[in-house]
């Protein structure tokens, strides 16, 4: 059977990209891989839609959010937390891990915060230096409104906007530069269509004036000294050349896309995959602004979300995603992230269609592949 | 022209491990990929000849050097380093970094620490927390007295022993549980002949005693959190799925080789390159003590190292690593580690010795491919 991957991270990698990948080693300090950095920094700086340095760090996308944190801010600063699922959870952990004074805004799972909260909240206590959202909510398949937030963040010296924007860069307009967003961090299983352990970050001129001083302790992290290397289009610590080798290719692949096209594309696939599970009676668990990044359905519940995430494993060889946490046997989430196209949307809305209908699931059958081919047919 | 990469990390990845790598990627929450996990756990814990949990990192080898730090030792603590090299110089970077005091043996480069003064060291200051160590010292080619320290460190209750096992894991003895290591770090890019961008770390029950009043502020590397994720086959963050992949391809076949016949085999390049080296009358950088990861040659002063490690790129397709910080210009470096057998290194020595004799090198040509054929040979 045919396996396919629609998990939101990691995601299929292009069968071209694993074979660049394949070719034998180069080493980092060479004319060759430097000629092949300085690229890949000229596409992250055509995704990010920035002039500022996107950096590639060998990690996973929470060792980036951790270089967010420990770049920018001081012990003791307060710092305003988009709580809305897993990993608004994940900007409070680091915070605190690190000394910092975490205010939190709750928001329900499934649903996007209220910029007003967010203006309400620094209105109340000028003392915090930093709002930390994530720009789509993985866990519950949110998209945050970081363009609002950003608007009111720039009207503020003092606070900067830190964006975990790992299911966000490259899937929908996040346009760095122009929004004002302060960080941005992103990684490479996710859009960027590559294996993990790779991840991206961005500094605004106001948060590099953070980074002057903040005092949180860090090495490995540290990009004050990533800059100096990158300059010479090179990192301060052994990159994960292989990578760095495959981003190229994405890179390249992306431009030839075109970022319009890049995130129309997302878009697509996303509005066929909510349309389709519509047309299956079935509910969507982001009540408003959905991510395009991956699509989340409410299992129904006689059925419950395990049976679904099994079934396709078991019948269709697709993996996709179940819930986590409190949506733990509610929701299953499948991505529109890597190399995924209408086709294998089409295939994974039938397989979801066959085994609703198998579990017992009532609808009108048909209904979603119909759905999504009217919409992904050209 | 074929190319060769002799740098000491990155190193040739086999063919078969790369092809491995380039499989259809696989979801890290899946039973495959915990039972993949679950075989490069019992692997990594027989090339360190351990018992305790050795850790699989998403970054390169300095992120483990900062893990070692920030989960043993707590703010204020006095380190003692081994300071004989560009990476024993790092050490002192990372523990000021997260404001330890550092005490520093500065050791001569291309010479091995004395275990006395580090006894000395430890008996003048008791407050010494730990001593930090290269097995192999990868700037210089000089291997450390990593046995006899930890004889040292072991008769203490109250100071643990860190090495920076980077070009020492998988290359030559460090058994982790006999000698009394408390952390021991290693890296992807180096023995086990993987590309860079997974790092190895393991603690000593001693060590996890230092964990529990450790106070530096850690997220990405918290070792504990890493454990709890361990036992269940996974990592805590997304873990780089295809290098891990990769490195049980190669712990098989370590596991096949045998791990003395694994030491063996460095030990034999290293010994008939060094060997090779003299009768083309040159001198080692390193004095006494080799690091059998690499060979460490020291130029003609009339020649210098540059033309060397030009020639050899330009006319053998071969990548070398020169000297650097002050023995940049000096030396030039070749390596054992990596998909290297007893054929390429004749092959490097007879460019070597080729290289010599058109930059003008006064010695009697022939002998360097004669005495590596000779010791190389079956």
């Amino acid at each position: 059977m045919k396996k396919y991957v629609f998990t939101p991270g990691p995601v299929p990698v292009p069968s071209e990209v694993l074979i660049e990948m394949a070719k034998p080693i180069i080493h980092h300090r060479t004319a060759e891989f430097e000629s092949i950095f300085e690229e890949v920094r000229d596409g992250l700086k055509y995704i990010y839609q920035t002039k500022e340095e996107v950096f590639v760090l060998a990690s996973s996308g929470t060792g980036a959010m951790e270089a967010a944190i420990v770049n920018t801010l001081s012990k003791g600063d307060k710092v305003l937390v988009i709580n809305g699922g897993k990993f608004g959870e994940r900007w409070g952990k680091i915070a605190r891990a690190y000394g910092l004074e975490v205010e939190e805004i709750v928001v329900e799972w499934g649903t996007a915060v209220d910029p007003d909260a967010v203006k309400e909240a620094l209105d109340n206590d000028p003392s915090i230096k930093a709002v930390l959202l994530q720009a789509s909510e993985t866990s519950t398949g949110v998209k945050h409104p970081t363009d609002e937030i950003a608007k009111i963040t720039n009207q503020r010296d003092n606070v900067i906007l830190i964006v975990d924007g790992i299911t966000g860069v490259g899937v929908f307009p996040l346009n760095f530069d122009e929004l004002g967003i302060d960080v941005l961090v992103g990684g490479s299983q996710k859009a960027f269509m590559l294996p993990p352990g790779l991840a991206f970050i961005a500094l605004s001129q106001k948060a590099w004036k953070f980074s002057e001083t903040s005092d949180l302790p860090n090495f490995y992290f540290d990009l004050k000294a990533a800059l100096k290397s990158a300059e010479k289009n090179t990192t301060p610590w052994t990159p994960a050349v292989t990578l760095i080798i495959g981003l190229n290719e994405v890179l390249r692949r992306f431009r030839a896309e075109g970022i319009d096209n890049l995130h129309g594309r997302h878009a697509n696939l996303s509005h066929a995959s909510r349309e389709a599970l519509k047309a299956m009676n079935m509910e969507l668990f982001a009540k408003d602004s959905h991510s395009t990044a991956l699509t989340v359905g409410v299992a129904p519940e006689s059925i419950g979300a395990g049976p679904i995430v099994k079934g396709l494993k078991e019948n269709f060889g697709m993996t996709i995603a179940g819930g986590q946490d409190q949506a733990k046997g509610k929701i299953f989430r499948f991505s529109h992230i890597g190399d995924i196209e209408a086709t294998d949307t089409i295939a994974i809305i039938s397989a979801i269609e066959s085994t609703l209908k198998t579990l017992g699931h009532d609808f009108d059958f048909g209904a979603g592949v119909t759905k999504a081919t009217e919409l992904l047919g050209k």
